[in-house]
């Protein structure tokens, strides 16, 4: 029966959730690559055009979070538990939020040039949705179980190195950098994109909350 | 029968839920134009007592989130779905947080003179929590659903005028300030005015959650 | 009927979420007290040695939160609500990051010698957790649901108290602190004892929640 269930789920008949969730961590994987873009170039007008393109796939991936919510309290019947389709949009969104939060701050504190440290927790918030992409496609098939926890594994070291490059990124500023205004600027970018890999773990948990239920 | 559901839930019957709703967007109301008059006022000592008025608007408040999170453990019937009744008074109780937040930095940063940008956010605030508290009322009759969808988009509007208030303020913040300890003052209750509204925003998307269902 | 329910609960034959629970919240009690010794002593070495314990104590409370979420997730019948458990674990789980955060931020921000407000705060942490260790022993026994209801005043009271010292110390903060940098370390250090505070008072308002579904 359970076997039904996540059938019925996944099946090529849920026309509903599935491609939304779909959409919604592609879009995730898009504005990473840009976010990583905005923070290498060294030419401004450059980085204020991926800004600017940020902010839109914010907007797209706004309105597929809006999409599922709506979807969820007008679907009687639910793939799969209400709260697990709610935590997942939430937290995708989350993802999202911090990442644009990031990139709006380099534009709004004036920052002069992204550091190194920066641009590698980018690549981290990539990995890890990369990872998250995959984890949310392999839902798709009961076969894929093993599959979607050694993802939650693979999310969880990214953390983890997100973590210490963060850690060691802010020691560092708050032993060399002498002005308060920048050391402001750089400690809440840093802060942003700690908090999206933080984030990308939270929707891990979620995914293992999904499939527990089903192993 | 959705149909009697939802007169059931908002007939002079429902003595719990409802009139609790309305007196917690009642207080917001209050607390808002208080909020206003504290940033306006050039007078320390009128200023220190309008914030401390927004202090007992907040315990009141705090009250009557309380009280629905009572009636709501404590009725096995409830209105409408539990987790919308939860969400919508925790989230109205969040912008009440902001809103005196915002207020009690003034104080504890002890900020000479809030800014053109600190009113401007505070007048969104109210008028988000205008929408807002009609919005709540409207709920009583099923004919005003359409009524509802159309508060939802308006505080949507005024969220994004506040993000491009907040956008401007903290840029020419980054730009001009050269006090790094009153850029910290004025950046973060900017921040903490900002996401009052954002939580409006919060507030409409679960109105939108409740309406959905019955249309 | 709802008797039988919370004896099944709370009797011996629960070897799932109790045990668990017990463990999470005797682990804040540990934690807490190691915090107030790393913010006590004046050797750097000691307090380093503090924070690495507080660090592997919460990896240990990580550890516990995903257990009880896996029972959760793989567990079709539950002894209370499972949003109870839900809401309790996490916010069991966020008073100890924002413990394991206040201590990690006096290494990262390389802050010279912890404040009197910051052990006062410490101490009102641990008060605040033993209390709701209590509180949670205390649902072991239906008889019980008069003292967890004075244990949540208790833990409002300190809370309360927790605020005076956070706002007192903001202040004077403001008013004297001449180094912006210096002023960031102290006020974010403080910001995150606090928010310990604020979480252990979103506990006491998961046990309200419990009990009030047995009163």
């Amino acid at each position: 029966m359970k076997f039904d269930y996540i059938l019925q789920l996944f099946s090529p008949k849920d026309k509903k959730f599935f491609p939304l969730f779909e959409k919604a961590s592609a879009n995730l994987l898009d504005v990473s690559k840009i976010l990583i873009k905005a923070l290498k170039t060294k030419d401004i007008g450059e980085r204020d055009a991926y800004i600017k393109e940020i902010e839109q796939l914010e907007h797209k991936g706004d309105q597929i979070t809006h999409d599922i919510f709506h979807e969820l309290s007008s679907s009687f019947i639910t793939p799969f538990d209400r709260e697990d389709i709610h935590n997942l949009a939430a937290v995708v969104d989350d993802i999202l939020d911090f990442i644009h939060g990031s990139a709006k701050r380099i534009q709004l504190y004036n920052l002069k040039q992204p550091s190194k440290a920066m641009v590698d927790l980018a690549e981290l918030i990539l990995q890890g949705n990369e990872q998250l992409h995959h984890g949310i496609m392999a839902l798709k098939d009961l076969k894929n179980i093993e599959k979607v926890k050694e993802i939650c594994v693979k999310i969880n070291s990214i953390e983890n190195l997100a973590d210490d490059v963060f850690d060691t990124a802010v020691a560092k500023l708050f032993d060399e950098e002498k002005d308060a205004i920048e050391l402001i600027r750089v400690k809440e970018i840093l802060q942003n994109l700690e908090t999206a890999t933080d984030k990308c773990e939270d929707a891990a948990n979620v995914l293992e909350s999904i499939i527990v239920k089903y192993s």
